[in-house]
């Protein structure tokens, strides 16, 4: 029963469960697959192609084909993308922010993050709001420890920025009927009434460049695509206000080390957090389900299935920058030559190199935290 | 059928029409009628009853009586009333900010005043968030022309200010579920999330006095009746948060000069705005609906009915404060010893008495007018 239950699909921005599929989630939602030739057009502005689109861990988009020919022909684009803050960042939250520092740097752009206190206190009967405001901070750090440009990146915290983002939240609001955000999001009468209104903040960042500066360009969201539903609205609404509608490039999600499903901070022996200690992060890894045989023996004889193998993803996603590399991985696991212990210790090894580097810049990050807020 | 349809009861947030049972409203909206046993005791501590409660102006209440109690125990309590600027303020809007000045002077306490010019623009299809932000500046003005003291009287803009109401809005708005919002406020598919949302907003004045000093006081809101739906979600809220259920006392609504309903500035020939001309003023209250006879021999035959007389009720409500010349005239009236024109003639001589003084307060005011902002 439960195993069945979890491998169904369930994908929306509060929940993601069972086995993804990402052709399906293409057709229900809407939007488009990356093809080779977008990618190619990608690939003209960034000295070649980043790993996560190598590797097709961004797979979907919306308009991104619109905001290049319109970067080619002069007219740039900001990005925007943004944090839940309902607890620590573990290495998933990473990927698409790794991806959004190639594109801002490579674009030459800037980025508008949205750490959205108020959000996570609102559906979450358990978090108080300082709980959320401090993990909003605290998330912060991670962004910035990945190398982001202070003059370029502007954090919004949604309650303590509030006086920027209400005035084109209502203007927003008062184009969303409950009706669309109830068919949208899959609300009910137990909602509570910050949550109906809460998706009209999520769409300021798309607008609030033209607010803060006065040029009006279109926002180009690299994100998970369990986020679609709020750009769906947002899209809608755009056109009405005279702003572009914003463009969208959506990533699959971080599997956990367990069975299935994303990695998610509500399952921690299975996610990895940026703040765990070396040995944390070798005990989770040593537990990983992995594509292996039960014995030695097996293993060898009938090889692993590294499609299945949440440690093997995290070479793919993150800790094996060389493809050829990687495949020979894949390759000799599928013919028994490598054991899945070995596996472990080489990515708690990388994984732990990572850290120890993140750790010390997130701490640093502390210290030019305030340059990365919108001034007044 | 148009005579029909007006004289139907209707009271809520945002529309009132029909002849008004205030008995039927008390019964309804489940709030108590202020007795003389409370009037006195309010008159303990006001040298004597206010005109406003001496003709029963003011007429139900909630918790006025725990409020006063507290109070001569030694727990002060904050006012708090505020205008939904969609337009100029009219006579009638004067009516209970006359009545909560008199309450600040007496019991020598803080007002907080609340401008919902959030609430103006989600609600009207046709306002502009620049408009209705405007009228909010405008409509201080009026307020602070009656002569409210500085040091005790903080106007709430709610855009302006949303920095000072968010986080208390989303504590509010995370207790109120859809189901509860609709039920109270008649929401429907069709309604805005931003409506949806905004009664966490109206809640907030009722707790902002604790932020802003720390006291933790209960918060009592003279105001027309029609606004009671928010207080009772705000009631609700208030244990579950820590603070005092805000009590209120309520008033009538002032007739505009035509037949029935409220004075209303959609209205405007049946309205006399505060920044009216006294030409203008004359022609309105000229034209105004009063109790009298077609013909002048039948008046003098028959005599008059003030009590359906828009003329009469302008007097009743703020243009004679002498109990026994409004006892006179009302005799008078139904004796036929008065005209129509005389009393018109009279109540324009008196409001435009008024309206000249007030005005040049007016333009006074903006002179003064960040004074009676909250500073950061």
């Amino acid at each position: 029963m439960v195993d069945e239950d979890k491998n169904e699909m369930v994908v929306t921005p509060w929940e993601v469960k069972g086995r993804v599929d990402y052709e399906r989630l293409i057709r229900e939602f809407g939007t488009q697959p990356l093809t080779e030739e977008l990618l190619q057009k990608v690939a003209k502005h960034t000295d070649g192609l980043h790993l996560q689109l190598r590797r097709k861990l961004f797979f979907s988009h919306r308009d991104l084909d619109t905001v290049l020919d319109l970067y080619e022909k002069g007219t740039k684009f900001v990005l925007y993308t943004g944090r839940g803050p309902s607890g620590p960042v573990h290495i998933g939250h990473l990927v698409p922010w790794i991806f959004t520092r190639h594109l801002q740097e490579k674009f030459d752009t800037r980025l508008y993050f949205q750490m959205t206190d108020d959000e996570k206190f609102v559906i979450d009967d358990e978090l108080e709001l300082e709980e959320t405001r401090k993990f909003a901070y605290e998330n912060a750090l991670d962004l910035i420890a990945l190398g982001f440009k202070p003059e370029n990146t502007f954090i919004i915290y949604d309650v303590q920025d509030i006086d920027l983002l209400y005035d084109i939240a209502l203007e927003v609001a008062k184009r969303v009927t409950y009706s669309t955000a109830k068919a949208t999001f899959g609300f009910q009468e137990s909602t509570n009434i910050g949550w109906v209104f809460w998706p009209a903040i999520q769409a300021v960042p798309c607008f609030i460049h033209a607010k803060l500066t006065g040029e009006n360009v279109p926002a180009l969201i690299p994100a998970a695509i369990d986020q679609d539903p709020y750009w769906r609205i947002t899209r809608d609404v755009a056109a009405k206000l005279g702003y572009y509608k914003p463009a969208q490039i959506h990533c699959r999600f971080l599997p956990g080390l367990g069975v299935g499903g994303k990695m998610s901070a509500s399952e921690p022996e299975t996610s990895i957090f940026t703040v765990d200690p070396p040995n944390v992060v070798k005990r989770k890894i040593w537990n990983a389900f992995t594509g292996g045989r039960p014995t030695v023996e097996e293993q060898k004889k009938l090889g692993g299935d590294p499609s299945i193998c949440s440690v093997f993803q995290y070479f793919y996603f993150l800790f094996e920058e060389d493809d050829k590399k990687l495949a020979e991985r894949e390759l000799r696991c599928r013919n028994g030559e490598i054991l899945c212990g070995e596996c472990k210790i080489e990515l708690t090894e990388r994984v732990n190199k990572f850290l120890s580097e993140h750790q010390k810049k997130r701490e640093k990050a502390r210290n030019i935290i305030d340059k990365f807020h919108i001034k007044r």
